[in-house]
C-alpha cells in the first residue's frame, strides 16, 4: 500500500463534469489499495472572478490580508465539492481548508511561504479510511490569519504535504501528460521525458515551462519528494522528477526552453575603476530589480562596455536607476533593446560532455542569426537572440541534439472544453 | 461612545453598489464616535448558487459537513469585500470568519447552536480602531470543524455577538424599515411600531413575520440585548425590540400575523380511555412532527372527537402515523383539511384587558366566516379559518383594534433592484 498525494489544478476541476472525472480518478487510485491525499485549486476562473469582484468594490490597492480572505474561498469551494463527488461514489472522504490541514505559513499575505505543517488531522482521517482533500494555495499564520501562497501555490501545497506525511509519491495532474523536451505546441516532434532531475526541472520551470512552479520543485528537491507529472485527461505514463535521472543513449540535452520576457540594457563607455559593476547592481537590487545575464566586454582606452538582461516589465525602472547613478559611475551612454528571447538548453550531463554549447552556437549561426549574449552553468547554456525566428531556432536545436521523436504529444482535454 | 453591532442581510449586500452603500452606512456610524462590529450574510443569491452547484456534483444526499464547508464561503466572500469597501473610505477595518471571531458551536452540521463565544480578537481589533466585520451564519466546533447555524443564522450571530461583547445595541438592517403591526404589503395602512417586547416579537416571528429569526429573538431575550430593526435603504427610525415596551393610549393589540402553512387533522369517534391523547401525540413526536393547536370536543356515547394542526408538509406523514396506531387507539375515522390559515393577534397587554379575544371573533363573524379552531396564550389569540379571504380578515382586525394609520409603509429598496 502506498501513500499518494495527488494534485489537480483549476482547469482539471473547472466544471461539474471535470470535478466528477477527478473524483473517479481518485477513487480508482484509492481502490488500488493506496491511501490518497488530494490537493485541489479553485475551479476554473473562480480566482479571476473574485479578483474582478474586488475591483468593482475596492477603490484603493486591495489590502493583501482581505484579498487572502477572499481568494482562499475558491479552494474551499473546490474541496467541499470534490469531497461530495467522491462520497457520491461510495468512498468516504473529508475535506480540509489550509488551516484545518495544519499548513502554517509566514505572516505575509499574497505570497506566504510555508513555515510548518502539522498533519495530525490528515493522518487521523487517512487512518479512518478517508480520502483526504486539502485546499491548495492557502495556509494560516501562527496568529490565525488566513494566507495564500501566491501563483503556483497549489503545487507547493502538494509537495510540502507529501514531504510532511512522507508520501511515496506526489502526482501533479495537469493538462499535458508530462514534461516535454520542449513546448509541443511549437515543436510537433517534441518528446515526452520519462525522467528528469530536480535541477533540470528547476531550470526548465524557471525558463518558462509553466507545468510546475519553481518553488514546488525546489521544495521537492530539498525534501527529496518523488514527483510525477501526468495528465488528468488520460492514463498515459507521466514524467518522473527525481534526484537522479537516466539519460537515453547518445542524448545529453534533456530539454529546450525559451523566455520572451527579457530586455537587454547596455552601459557603454564606463570609466574603468574598482567597484563600478558593484555600484550598478547594488543600485538595481535596492529597487528589487532582478538581473539575469551579465556580459562585460574588453576594456579599451580605460573605458568598458557592459550589458545585462532584466525582465521586460523592469526595463524602464532599470534605466531610471542607471541614469540616477550616472555622476557616481561615469559612463558615455546607456541603451536598451527589446524583441529579444532567451533560448536555453538544459541537461545534467552537459558538464561532462565537451562540445555541447558549441553545437548550440552552430545551430543558431546556421540560421543566419547572431547571438547577442551567452550564459552558461553546469547544466544549461542560454543564448539571447532576436525573437523573430524563435520557433525555427527551437526546432533546429531540438533536431541538432537528437531529441525529435515520431510519437504525437498529448496536450489538453477535448478541444471544445479548453 | 457606544459599541454597536450592525447586521446586514444578503439583499443589503447583493451587489457591488449595495456593498458600497453598506460601507458608507457603517463608516458614518463609526465617525459619529461609535465602535462598530458588523455582521454580514452571503451576497444575494450566493448561497442558492452554491447549493445548485452541489446538486450538479453530488448524487447522494449532500453530506452536511461538506455543505457547511461549501456554504460558509459565501459569508467569507462578503466580509472580505465589505472590509475592502470600508477601507476604501479611509476607515481601518478587519474581517473575521466565524472561527476567527471565536464563534464556537455544537458539533452539529447545518443548524448548529452557538455554544460559546470568545471575542478576544474582536475586542482587540476594535481597540486598535478597526471596524470589525464578522461572517454571519457560521462557527466552529471544539474540534475545528466548520459549522453553519441554519436559516436566519446571521441574525443569531449578530445578537449573540452583541451579548458577548456587551454591545449597547444590536441593529438589524433589512429591506423594511421596522416591525409593522401587520404585513404592509397586505394592509396599506399598517403602522410601524416604535417599540415591541421580546415576547411579542417572538410570537410575531414564529407566526411568519420573517423580519427577525425566532432564535435570534430568543437569544436577545435571554441575554437582554436591545435590538433595533431598521432599513438599510434609508435613515428612518426603526423598531426597538426590548423587555418592556410602551403601548399607545387605547391600543392593546400590537400586531396581527398570519400563517398559511397549516393543515388540520381530525380524529373522530375516539374510544374514551385514559391516555388516548398521549398515545397519538407521542407517536407524532417520535416522527418529529410538530403539533400546534389541539382542540378536543365533548364526549358523546363514550366517543370523543379531536382535531389538531400540523404544518402542511407534515400532513401526509401525520395521517400515516395515525393510521399506524388505529388498532391501539381505536377510532371511527380520520380526516384532514388544507386551505386554512392561522390568524393571530399579539399584544403583551391582552391578558389584563377583557374582551380582546371576543372582538376578534366578532370581526371574523362579521365577514360571514366561521372559526375552525381557537388557541390562546397570555399575549396572543389565534384563530384557524378558511384561507380564501385572508387579506379582508387581516384588514378588518387591523381596523377593529385601532391600528390603522395614514403614513405610508416603506418596503424595500428601489423597485428595480429587488
Amino acid at each position: 500500500m502506498s501513500l499518494i498525494v495527488m494534485k489537480f489544478g483549476g482547469s482539471s476541476v473547472g466544471d461539474a463534469e471535470r470535478m466528477k472525472r477527478v473524483a473517479n480518478r481518485v477513487v480508482e487510485r484509492q481502490r488500488e489499495g493506496n491511501k490518497c491525499v488530494v490537493v485541489v485549486s479553485a475551479m476554473g476562473d473562480t480566482t479571476d472572478d473574485l479578483i474582478d469582484l474586488s475591483k468593482q468594490i475596492c477603490t484603493i490597492t486591495p489590502p493583501a490580508r482581505e484579498m487572502d480572505m477572499l481568494l482562499s474561498t475558491g479552494e474551499q469551494v473546490s474541496v467541499a465539492l470534490l469531497s461530495m463527488a467522491i462520497q457520491s461514489l461510495g468512498q468516504p472522504a473529508v475535506s480540509f481548508t489550509g488551516w484545518q490541514a495544519g499548513m502554517y505559513t509566514e505572516a505575509v499575505h499574497g505570497k506566504a511561504r510555508i513555515s510548518d505543517i502539522q498533519p495530525d488531522r490528515i493522518l487521523k482521517a487517512l487512518e479512518q479510511g478517508n480520502v483526504v482533500i486539502v485546499a491548495g494555495f492557502q495556509g494560516m499564520t501562527e496568529e490565525g490569519e488566513i494566507t495564500t501562497l501566491g501563483r503556483g501555490g497549489s503545487d507547493t501545497t502538494a509537495v510540502a504535504l507529501a514531504a510532511a506525511v512522507q508520501a511515496d509519491v506526489c502526482e501533479i495532474f495537469t493538462d499535458v501528460d508530462g514534461i516535454y523536451s520542449t513546448d509541443p505546441r511549437i515543436v510537433k516532434c517534441a518528446r515526452k521525458l520519462p525522467e528528469i532531475t530536480y535541477d533540470e526541472m528547476l531550470e526548465l520551470a524557471n525558463l518558462g515551462a509553466a507545468v510546475l512552479h519553481p518553488r514546488a520543485v525546489e521544495y521537492a528537491k530539498n525534501y527529496n519528494v518523488p514527483l510525477v507529472v501526468r495528465s488528468s485527461f488520460n492514463h498515459n505514463e507521466g514524467t518522473n522528477v527525481k534526484e537522479e535521472a537516466a539519460m537515453e543513449q547518445g542524448i545529453v540535452v534533456r530539454g529546450i526552453a525559451s523566455d520572451k520576457n527579457v530586455a537587454r540594457i547596455s552601459i557603454l563607455g564606463v570609466e574603468e575603476k574598482v567597484g563600478q559593476l558593484a555600484k550598478v547592481f547594488t543600485a538595481l537590487a535596492k529597487e528589487q530589480i532582478d538581473v539575469d545575464i551579465i556580459v562585460q566586454s574588453g576594456v579599451m582606452n580605460g573605458l568598458a562596455d557592459f550589458s545585462f538582461t532584466v525582465s521586460l516589465s523592469d526595463k524602464e525602472r532599470a534605466l531610471e536607476v542607471i541614469q540616477g547613478i550616472r555622476d557616481e559611475v561615469g559612463f558615455r551612454e546607456v541603451s536598451s533593446q527589446e524583441n529579444l528571447v532567451k533560448v536555453s538548453i538544459v541537461g545534467a550531463g552537459m558538464v561532462s560532455t565537451p562540445g555541447v554549447a558549441a553545437k548550440m552556437f552552430e545551430a543558431i549561426s546556421d540560421l543566419g542569426l547572431s547571438i547577442n549574449m551567452v550564459s552558461t552553468s553546469e547544466i544549461k547554456t542560454s543564448c539571447v537572440i532576436d525573437n523573430s525566428r524563435l520557433n525555427e531556432v527551437i526546432q533546429a536545436l531540438h533536431t541538432a541534439y537528437g531529441l525529435d521523436t515520431d510519437s504525437q504529444a498529448f496536450v489538453g482535454g477535448p478541444a471544445e472544453r479548453r
